[in-house]
C-alpha cells in the first residue's frame, strides 16, 4: 500500500508527544512505542529531530537495524535551513538526510512575526529557506512534508505572507503542508473559515490538488474538534498524540481521532481488527512512557463505558446501546457496570477457566477466594496486572501451591563508606526442610539449608541474585528465568517515606511470560514477595516437581 | 441582575458531576463547591436530586441556611411525574417543591425509543408527563427549565417526536429547554446542523424566541467544541461540570467553556476580575473533591502555559505572547519554563529569572550549566519536577550552596528474621567539620560529629528519620519540613532489578513547598540523594545560615 493514496494518520508521540510535562523517553522506549503504532497502523511515525536531540540520532540509527515496520513510515523531524546559510552547509539538514529516514518533516515559520522577531530574518529569506530546503532534500529521494508553524495566528496576522510559505513549499515539492495551530488556541469555526479561505488561495496559485494537514493542540479544549473541522474543510492529514501527549494541553488524541473519523465519519483509515486493538494499545504506551490513560479518555479510558449503577442499570439490561454512543467492542474497550463485580464469584469462575481450573459449582471456594482478592486489593495488591500472583492465590485456596523453598531469613543492606563508596550485599537462607532432593553445594545433603550471599546494584538486586543463588543447585532452570521488568508504585504518596509500596515483577524465560506483584510499606520487603513468587510460579509452570520433604 | 436576562452558565458538578467513577462528595463538600462556583460567577448551580438521594435532600436542606449565595440561583434536579400518576400525588415531584429551591431543572425523555423501551409508556402519555409537571411547578412559582434526555439521538431517530417534547416544554411554561447529548457521541458538524434543524421547526410552532441550551458529554472528545458549536447556532445556556467531572468521559469543562466564550467569542458571561479568579478556583474544587486539576487541563492545568523545548525558549524572552494564545494572566495562571535536556542557555537564563537569579550576560555560567543539565538528565535526573534541585545545581555552578552537613557514611538494613518479623534500620553519620555551630548530644561541641540510628518501616523512611535526628540539634526547623510524597520511577525498567532508578520527593512546612530529585542503581542510593538535598534545600530557603567551619 503506497502511503501517499490514503488518508494520513500521522504520530508524533514521539516528537511532540515527548515534549509534554514529565515524560522523557530512552531510545529503547521509543522503538517500543513505534512497534506499537505501526500495529495500530498508523502511516506515519514520526520518531525525533535526528542532529538537535542526541537520543533521537541514537533512534533513527537503531530503527534501521530494529524496527521492522509492516505499515507505516518513519519520519524525521527537523527545521529549514538556518537564514543566510546554504542547505549543503546546514549540519542539521545534513543530519535529517543522515537520519536516512524515508520522509523528513520540516517546520517553517508561516507568520512573519515569527520570521521577524524569532528567526531575526527577512520574509523573504524564509521563503527562500524553505524553497532550498524541500528541493535539496527532494533530490535527495526524500518524501518531504512542511510543517507551517503558527500557521492560524500567521493567516489571521498576514495571510497573503502566511499563504506565500505555504505554496512556496508546495512548488518545491512538498507532498503535505500541515497547517499547525503552534499556540493551541483554534476554536472550530475559526479553522473552518481559515481553511477554506486557504483552499480558495491555493486553487488560484494552481496548488489546488495538493495535501494539506492539520496539526492541533488542546489549549482551548478543541484540538479533536478542530481536526475534524479541518478534515471536512478539506484535510487528509491529520497529526496527533497517543493519549493526547504533548506540550502544555498537549496535541490531539490520535486514538479519538482515529476513531472518530472512522467510526463516525466514515473514513476507512485502518483495518477493522487492528481498532480493536486500540484500547489495549493505548494502555501499553501508556506504560511505556509511565503516564498511564486517564480513565476518562474518550474511547479507551477505563471509564469511558462505565455505568454508575443506579437510574439506569435495569434499562440497560433490556438494550445496552440505548445507552452508549457506539460500540465499544469496536475499539477493543467494554461496557462496565461500577459494583466492584472484578471480585465476584462469576467473574472468578471465569478467570479460573481461563487459567485451566474448572471451579464450576464450587460455591465456597469461589466466595473464599472472592473475599481475599478483595481484602488484599484494598491493601494495595493488583491483580489485574498480576496474573500469575492471583493463579498462586487460586492454587493456595484449593490447596496445590507448591512448596519449592522455606525461607528461614534474609538480609538486604546498603551502605556509604567513609570513602563514599557504596557498597550494597544481601543474604538469604533456605530451610533443609522441604530439600529432600537437594544436594546443593551451599546447603549440602544432609540438611538441605541453603545460604547465599551477594552483593548487587541494589538492595533488590542483591536479594535477587541471592536468592537465585540459594536456589541454583536444586532447580536449575531458574538460569533460565530472567526478571525483565521491575515497577514500583508509592501507593498513599502522602505519608513521605512512609507510605505503602507497590511493586510488579515481569519475569520472562523458560518458554514463560509472567507477573507477579509484592505489596508493603517496605519496598525491599514488597519487592522479595513479588521475586520470591516470581521464582515459584516459574518453577511450577515449568513442569518442575516440589520436593515431598 | 436578573439571571434570565443574559448568557446562562450552569454547572452541574454537584449532580452530574458526582456519577463521576471514584468522585463522592458529602454534603459539606457539596456547600463548600457551591461557595467556590458562587465566587466565581456561574449562573446555575444545580445542586442534585432532592427525594431520589437522600444526601442531596439533605443539601438542599442545609443550603437555605448556610448558603448565602451571592450571584448563582439554585436549581433542583428532578425527573416529570411518573406515568399514570397525578403530578401531585408523585413524591419525587413533591421532594422537587420541598426542597425550595428557586429554579428546577426537569429531565425528560425525548427519544421515542427511551420512552417505549426504558420508561415502557406512550409517546403521548411522555408529554403529559412533561405538560403536567411544567405546569404543576410554573403554577407554584418555580422557574423551571427541561433536560431533553437523549435529544440528538432522539432527533436523529424521530425529529418530529422529539420536537413536540420541546415544543410541549415551552408550551406549559418551561424557562429553558436543554438539548443533552447523554451518550456523549455527537461531532461539532451534527450538532449544528440539528440546532439549526431544530430551531426553524420551532419559529414555525410559535416559539422561535424560547430559549435553548446545550448539555455536552467527552465521550467523541468533544465535550466543550460542541457547546461551542450550538452556542453559534443560537444556543444561550451551556450546561458543564468544573474540571470535566462526569460520568464516563465526563461532562463539558465549564471552565474551559466559560474562558473560551469570554475571551475567545466576546460574551461577557463574568466580570474580569472573577475570571482571573478561575484557576484557583479549579484547584480548590479539585482539593475538595480529592480528584487533582489534570496538569494538562486547558487554561488553568499547571502545564497550560509551560514550555519545554529549547527551540522557543530565545523567542519566548523577546515576545511570549508570540507563543502562547492568550494572556494566563486573565485566567489566574502564569506562563512556565521547564528545564529540560532539550533547554539551552536562554531557557536557563528565564529559569533563573524567575527564581530571582539574574544571569543576563554570564555566558559562561549559562553554558556550563546547561551542559550539566543535559549531562544529568541524560543519567536519569528531571529537573523539569524538581525546581529545587535545579536550583541547588544553579547555587552550585555560581559557589553559592549551603553546606549543612557532611555526610561520613550511612547504611540501611532490612532484614526477615527467622521468625518471621521484619525489621529495618538504618544509621547515618555526619562528620563534625562544619558543625562549629553544632553542640548537639549526638556530637558534642568538641567534634560536632553526629551519628544518629533509627528503625523504619523500610530503609528509606528509616534513613530520612536517622538524618533528621542527626540534624534536629544543629537545625530544629527540621521538625516543620515534612516529606509528604514520595515518586519511584524504575527508568530502564528492561534490565530487570538491575536497571536506574529516580526519585523525587516532595517536602513542605516552614512556608515551602518543593521538589527534589535522586538518581542511581540503587534506590537507596537516589533516595538518599533526594531527601539530603531536600533537608539542604529547606535549611537555605527558611534563612537558615550555614556553619562556616
Amino acid at each position: 500500500m503506497d502511503p501517499l493514496d490514503g488518508f494520513h494518520l500521522y504520530d508524533t508521540t514521539l516528537r511532540d508527544g515527548s515534549q509534554q510535562e514529565g515524560l522523557t523517553l530512552s531510545v529503547a522506549d521509543k522503538l517500543a512505542v513505534a512497534r506499537h503504532l505501526d500495529e495500530l497502523g498508523v502511516t506515519y511515525i514520526e520518531g525525533g529531530w535526528p542532529g538537535a536531540v542526541p537520543r533521537d540520532t541514537e533512534f533513527f540509527a537503531r530503527a534501521r537495524t530494529e524496527l521492522d515496520l509492516h505499515c507505516a513510515r518513519l519520519a524525521a523531524f527537523g527545521a529549514t535551513r538556518k537564514a543566510g546559510v546554504a542547505v549543503q552547509d546546514d549540519p542539521q539538514v545534513t543530519a535529517l538526510v543522515e537520519s536516512e529516514a524515508p520522509t523528513v518533516t520540516l517546520v517553517a515559520k508561516s507568520d512573519l512575526r515569527h520570521v521577524t522577531g524569532a528567526l531575526r530574518t527577512s520574509g523573504e529569506e524564509n521563503l527562500a529557506m524553505v524553497r532550498d530546503t524541500v528541493a535539496h532534500l527532494v533530490r535527495l529521494g526524500r518524501e518531504v512534508f512542511v510543517d507551517a508553524e503558527h500557521f492560524f495566528d500567521g493567516f489571521c496576522h498576514d495571510a497573503d505572507y502566511t499563504t506565500s510559505v505555504v505554496t512556496e513549499a508546495f512548488a518545491a515539492g512538498a507532498g503535505v503542508v500541515v497547517l499547525c495551530d503552534t499556540n493551541g488556541g483554534m476554536l472550530p469555526h475559526q479553522v473552518t473559515e481559515i481553511v477554506e479561505d486557504l483552499r480558495a488561495r491555493l486553487e488560484q496559485a494552481g496548488h489546488g490538488q495538493a495535501r494539506l494537514g492539520a496539526h492541533t493542540h488542546n489549549d482551548s479544549g478543541c484540538a479533536v474538534a478542530n481536526a475534524l473541522t479541518a478534515v471536512r474543510a478539506g484535510i487528509t492529514h491529520v497529526q496527533g498524540c497517543v493519549n493526547g501527549y504533548g506540550e502544555r494541553t498537549g496535541n490531539a488524541d490520535l486514538l479519538t481521532m482515529l476513531a472518530d473519523l472512522q467510526l463516525k465519519m466514515g473514513l476507512d483509515l485502518v483495518p477493522e481488527h487492528t481498532l480493536e486493538e486500540a484500547t489495549r494499545i493505548a494502555h501499553a504506551i501508556g506504560e511505556i512512557v509511565n503516564m498511564p490513560v486517564s480513565p476518562r479518555a474518550p474511547y479507551v479510558g477505563a471509564s469511558a463505558f462505565a455505568h454508575k449503577a443506579g437510574l439506569h442499570a435495569s434499562a440497560i439490561r433490556v438494550d445496552p446501546d440505548l445507552y452508549q454512543h457506539m460500540d465499544p467492542r469496536a475499539i477493543g474497550n467494554d461496557m462496565r457496570m461500577i459494583i466492584s463485580d472484578m471480585a465476584g464469584r462469576a467473574s472468578i469462575e471465569l478467570k479460573g477457566r481461563e487459567l485451566g481450573f474448572d471451579l464450576t459449582g464450587e460455591q465456597n471456594v469461589l466466595s473464599r477466594l472472592a473475599g481475599t482478592v478483595k481484602q488484599r486489593e484494598a491493601e494495595g495488591y493488583s491483580y489485574e496486572a498480576a496474573d500469575a500472583s492471583f493463579e498462586l492465590l487460586l492454587l493456595d485456596e484449593i490447596g496445590r501451591v507448591p512448596r519449592y523453598f522455606e525461607v528461614e531469613s534474609w538480609r538486604a543492606t546498603s551502605q556509604q563508606l567513609r570513602d563514599g563508596t557504596l557498597e550494597t550485599e544481601a543474604t538469604v537462607k533456605l530451610r533443609g526442610t522441604v530439600s529432600g532432593t537437594g544436594t546443593g553445594q551451599n546447603g549440602g545433603a544432609s540438611t538441605g539449608r541453603a545460604v547465599a550471599i551477594a552483593e548487587g546494584n541494589g538492595p533488590v538486586n542483591a536479594l535477587d541474585l541471592a536468592l537465585r543463588q540459594a536456589l541454583r543447585d536444586r532447580f536449575p532452570l531458574i538460569d533460565q528465568l530472567e526478571l525483565q521488568d521491575f515497577k514500583v508504585r508509592i501507593l498513599d504518596a502522602h505519608h513521605g517515606t512512609d507510605a505503602t509500596t507497590r511493586v510488579l515483577v515481569r519475569t520472562a524465560g523458560a518458554d514463560l511470560e509472567f507477573t507477579t506483584v509484592g505489596v508493603g510499606p517496605n519496598i525491599i520487603e514488597a519487592s522479595w514477595e513479588a521475586i520470591s513468587d516470581a521464582y515459584t510460579y516459574g518453577l511450577y509452570k515449568a513442569g518442575v516437581a516440589a520436593p515431598t520433604g
